[in-house]
């Protein structure tokens, strides 16, 4: 049996717990989707302050060389490349990960109809994030390339002579689980296949090393395990063996060889760099930094290493509480259960008798109790609703797990989940 | 001879003077360069703070609902709307303005080809903001297109049989020169071409008037002269007979049709809304309210008639001006007189006996002295080296006006731009 004090103690003999004091998080609430929006950081206010009313009001233009405006994307590129295992000078900082995805999979695209022209099938998971998917769709038809979904299981049998590039997601959002970056990379490598990872529930989540598994391209998301901002510019990363083959199709400005030229035709930035395209948001840009700083703030503390260490600690702990005081609810696990295959999240589905899940109505129940979670709906078929939790290891303590569950366990055995207000729905994210 | 009496009687007698206090300008501050990055609004402090404190550290995930961060993109549309001619939900502010000009030309380039095939051509003048010609470019190769570049006295003569898109910007950067909206676009559509319009220098800043026009595309520009801080997203608008027919081709979820059905397949929304893509950098996004703030403090003051007329009597003031106190060191003038071809900024070139036009240490000679313009270089042919300098008639005043010039006579006749320090190039925008 877990106690709550058991949980406690973990909390005052954890080494990274000081952490959670850079991040403002209200008292009381016990924040599990910093998956889909990660916590402020408290130095954000004082530098979206200082960008705004100093660097746009008082430097103006002047700050695009003053206050390293030009310079920002490439410099926020290397910081996270050093999350996810890339090079200096192989990653920026720029526009959406669904505009990412559309460069990097046009240039794979263009590799693939170059170097193996017989090959014109995509292969994704049906259940990857669906932006993704909308705008590999839209690719594959634009580029005569077809797209094919899968299951998970059914990657391996795709992986044939027809397949010119594998696009998944590392960590899936509906479930948690993790591919094993290394060893479908070099599947994929090894059927002749191009692959482009997406890190958005990676970076800053779980190791990754995108240049010890050799693969070919990778976009990412800022603002969820990156606590970057609502909204802040993603992120992209190029094999540097594919860096400067192609253009990639968003041919802009910033992307050009000499961007203070103005000539009038295009000769695109050597390296990554040809990989951004017009002028970015300068202070939503600039807040991801202070994301960024509580990276710098775990190196000393064992950096990702003991970020992830904790991570598996309080899903194992969520795990284990769930089992221990939710039981005859119905409630289920997506999740893998070993560590190799779990991200930083935690799923739970739930079968219930009276027909449909209530997963809605249980996170908007858990919602009003200060435990934010949030729901993704199922398909009807293999795909079931999902009670969706993230834990971000930065401001995520082990008290906060124990308090969680036993919320859970309060809505689940009060059926307070099944008043009316909280199975209202409405646009949510 | 105009007097600096005279000019400061002109500001005391002006109705929109007040505006200006709306503003944060640094005392002696004489800013020409709103037409790069408009001034801040002394209210943007104050909404980032809330943005970033409120709507994302206290609220989080919550605000897509409570802070209204899924309607923004449109809210904002329609605002900027009023000011273009166009219609509500014709319009939505997202990405970049080089990111959206490729999602208009693409469609352009589609309803071309299922509707004139034979027409291959996009012509575009040589002198246009180049990353305009850039996104061209490229789309063009992919699409299998012909880009023609022209100067703007071969426009007439480029509308031909072979010319499937005209793709000019209303307000050139480096003249100030304007084309006539409507009989360019009635000419082109008589010569069975579709017409899309860069309206980066003309939002805010001059009268447009899109659907009078019946123009097919447009696309612009919020961090000059409307005031959305640095690389604040972009707006585009389709003529609502056209935003059905294709996806374009950044087939992201915010264009989705049920965007959190999280559904596989891809599935445009209606109209201008599926030009929507990936999430929005939120702060950023948010503060161009405030920019937009101004236009609604100027509508009962007249508008945009107004503001029009205020800037044209302020770039009347500067011409004026030089050509009477800056006699005899080389300036010129790039930008029409025509009122009807003139919008908001005032270019000038330099002949200098001894070789080099000397613009752009001028310019920083200016800036050193607090009157900021900046510099455009000339391609050493017919395109010379500019001088340029924006007027922004919501916070620029007569008085400012003649302190520019006297600035820049100082400058030019004590040889004091000749320095070494105003000599030594760097990054600039």
């Amino acid at each position: 049996m877990i106690t709550l004090q058991a949980c406690q103690a973990r909390d005052a003999a954890d080494p990274l717990r000081g952490l959670r004091d850079l991040f403002s998080i209200a008292p009381g609430l016990i924040y599990l989707d910093g998956n889909s929006l990660g916590a402020m950081p408290k130095a954000a206010a004082a530098r979206a302050a200082e960008v705004v009313t100093n660097e746009w009001g008082r430097d103006l233009i002047q700050s695009w060389n003053t206050a390293g405006w030009f310079s920002l994307p490439q410099r926020l590129g290397n910081r996270i490349a050093a999350l996810i295992g890339a090079g200096p000078d192989q990653a920026v900082v720029t526009d959406t990960t669904s505009i990412n995805l559309y460069k990097v999979l046009s240039a794979a695209m263009a590799i693939a109809k170059q170097d193996a022209p017989s090959r014109r099938v995509v292969v994704s998971e049906r259940s990857n994030f669906p932006t993704d998917l909308y705008i590999a769709e839209g690719l594959c038809q634009a580029q005569g390339f077809t797209l094919k979904l899968v299951e998970p299981e059914e990657i391996a049998a795709a992986m044939n002579s027809d397949l010119a590039i594998l696009m998944l997601t590392h960590v899936n959002y509906r479930t948690g689980a993790m591919h094993d970056m290394a060893s479908v990379t070099a599947a994929a490598h090894a059927a002749g296949a191009l692959v482009v990872w997406d890190l958005a529930h990676s970076a800053g989540a779980v190791p990754v090393d995108l240049l010890g598994a050799g693969a070919d391209f990778a976009v990412g998301c800022s603002y969820k395990y990156l606590n970057g901002g609502p909204g802040a510019p993603a992120f992209l990363w190029v094999n540097p063996q594919h860096a400067e083959r192609f253009w990639q199709p968003l041919s802009g400005w910033w992307g050009h060889a000499a961007p203070f030229a103005f000539t009038p035709d295009y000769q695109p930035a050597p390296g990554v760099t040809r990989y951004l395209c017009g002028t970015q948001p300068m202070v939503s840009l600039s807040l991801l930094a202070c994301g960024l700083d509580g990276f710098d703030a775990a190196e000393s503390l064992g950096g990702m290493a003991a970020l992830r260490a904790k991570s598996l600690a309080l899903t194992d702990l969520f795990i284990a509480l769930v089992e221990e005081r939710c039981q005859g609810f119905g409630i289920g696990l997506a999740t893998p259960r070993d560590h190799s295959q779990r991200g930083s999240q935690v799923c739970l589905t739930r079968e219930h008798a009276a027909g449909g899940s209530g997963a809605f109505a249980i996170v908007q129940a858990l919602i009003a109790r200060g435990v934010v979670g949030d729901f993704r709906a199922g398909d009807g078929g293999v795909h079931k609703d999902i009670l969706r939790f993230g834990f971000t290891p930065l401001y995520i303590g082990f008290e906060d797990v124990w308090n969680a569950v036993e919320h859970l366990r309060l809505v689940l055995e009060s059926a307070e989940w099944q008043r009316p207000e909280f199975n209202q729905k409405h646009a949510v994210t």
